[in-house]
């Protein structure tokens, strides 16, 4: 008997393109197609597949439900040289993201540094592609977003929080620049979803049922529990976690007017979301600031090289190779990926090929593994 | 037989003349000495007590041998519109702290954010002083230090990072500010401190030994162990509480010219500390963000009450009383403190004396309770 593929393989640039008619087909402008694009295609060649094309019907379905303006008319609200706050007009979050880090990168270049606080947009794709975009300009970048609830905060046991990812990357000269990009939760909701299909149990640290109790059951977080914030409870200083995902909350949200905590809306039709709204859409927090502000860029990419050297030459833990630089991984995968191409399971292959149908354009050709 | 007191209480304005008067017989400028005062006292008003005048005598040695300079001439050695890096001439941290933030703010003011990076700095106290300092403004402040090493990168037995805090405030209107102030591991080194001095154990999340094994004995990490960063091992994602105190050491080392990772100088003179220097003294990295270049401030602070009361509103867990809100613990000891006074252990006392003798400014009257 043949055994079913375990994935398909795409290229890389057929995705993007793919993905950008596609976003074109549903109205979009092709310049914000491309860029939304952009934005997606940088998950699925760095190997973070929860945020990449396997989203896109999930943008396709909000885009044809009228739910994300797809010509939005974003503006700033507020302008001060180095600061402001960005109306998304309730664009896509994969293009209004891109053009508020743009605001703010312009603003680093004029000033040294430039924050923008975003209102009105929509999920902004994986935290990480805008400090690694803002590289480009030898600026460090900076970007934060709420998330719809799914978190408790420290000791309650309700959702009241997002993920609220913190994304940052500082650029080496001849090593790899040390990317950061992570949920202020134990892990991020894909990891249960994970579990869950896999029909394996979680670490007891990761989520609660919904009375509260540690769970290794991934179902009694997905109906009705919650993720608990980094660090898990008292022992683990849970309250830390809490800390950063309450920054995050309200540097994107009360500080920009966008929606916050339990009221940030559900990025997928149907899911169980909250009438009451505290402001519009949901929020972003973006930061640049160019090196060369600080320091001559050249002698700061050298230290980051040595700072690289030297986690690296620590001394590992019985069972580990070697300490791990933020962003390895995602090296790794993007260095298999931009030989083999993107890898792609059944599930997401089939979404791509009922997007297709829905809006005639084709998908790109790959081959089964 | 009459018991030993359990502490000793003083006047929070009588311990800040003090710690004024003490610099200053230490060569410190009156101004600057007060300054310093204001951040030491900031922690004994908000029970931080490892940050308060229990750390007197350490700044007083190191005053006294020379390795901080009383009179610094500290100045910008980049300066753009919104962003900068001072040298703080091997001066006070408490002082150069202070006035790093005071850039930062006048940016801020100008510009909407202010961004500054220092080197050749000193130990700044608590770093929750800072953002709380910004809000007199109706700004948010953001302060970051490295400090010397004590805490492995994940999957290391080596101590290559510190404890490096992040600490952020945002102002309520009715509502008290929220305030966070965080170390990126697990636990400071002060609770490692605390167990050892009580003969107790601590929780095996915290800490390695020397060999890189789980420990619950705190002499094991205090002898060659070293501390976890937050989120603990993989299950915990122990890699995340690395990510942030590698941003913590980056911004404040290699961002500003001041050592970083395992070669930031030790605070104690004869603390085990490492001859190679990358940089000059410790470095720190500060922000400054006008509220008003965001959104108008009273619809800011009305949110934040909100985002408070939300909070608040969570059913806790079982065993809990409330969801706290960051900085609830410090307000409750600022308010007992204000009716009570600052109470002060025996050693700490003892060290009073010392200063008081070596100095010749007498210690302010206290009561034994």
């Amino acid at each position: 008997m043949k055994q079913a593929p375990r994935y398909y393989r795409f290229s890389a640039d057929a995705l993007h393109e793919f993905t950008s008619r596609v976003f074109q087909a549903l109205d979009v402008p092709k310049a914000d197609a491309d860029l939304a694009a952009d934005v997606l295609s940088y998950s699925d060649r760095y190997g973070i597949d929860s945020h990449g094309v396997a989203r896109l019907d999930t943008y396709c379905d909000l885009l044809r439900e009228g739910m994300i303006n797809p010509k939005p008319n974003h503006r700033l609200v507020r302008d001060r040289l180095a600061a402001g706050t960005l109306d998304g007009d309730n664009g896509m979050g994969l293009v209004i993201g891109p053009k508020a880090l743009h605001i703010a990168q312009e603003k680093a270049t004029q000033c040294g540094s430039g924050m923008i606080a975003v209102r009105n947009s929509n999920h902004f794709g994986a935290a990480g592609y805008y400090p690694v975009k803002t590289l480009e300009r030898d600026q460090i970048g900076w970007a934060m977003t709420n998330t719809s609830r799914g978190v408790v905060p420290h000791w309650g046991v309700e959702r009241r929080l997002g993920t609220n990812p913190i994304a940052i990357a500082f650029p080496g000269l001849a090593e790899p620049p040390i990317v950061i990009d992570m949920s202020t939760s134990v892990v991020p909701y894909g990891k249960i979803e994970i579990a869950h299909r896999k029909g394996v149990s979680i670490p007891a640290r990761w989520a609660i049922t919904e009375q509260g109790q540690p769970t290794e059951n991934p179902l009694d977080m997905m109906q009705g529990g919650a993720l608990l914030p980094l660090g898990t409870d008292d022992e683990g200083c849970g309250h830390k976690g809490y800390c950063l995902g309450a920054m995050v909350d309200i540097l994107s949200g009360p500080l920009s007017g966008a929606n916050w905590g339990p009221f940030v809306p559900a990025f997928a039709i149907g899911a169980p979301t909250t009438k009451e709204k505290v402001g519009k859409g949901i929020g972003h927090f973006f930061g640049a600031w160019s090196i060369d502000a600080f320091r001559e860029v050249e002698e700061f990419k050298r230290q980051i090289d040595h700072w690289i050297q030297t986690m690296r030459a620590t001394k590992p833990q019985a069972g580990k190779e070697q300490v791990l630089i933020p962003g390895d991984p995602e090296r790794w995968a993007y260095e298999e990926r931009q030989e083999h191409g993107i890898p792609i399971i059944q599930g997401v292959l089939d979404s791509l090929k009922r997007i297709s149908t829905a809006t005639s354009v084709p998908v790109p050709k790959y081959e089964a593994v």
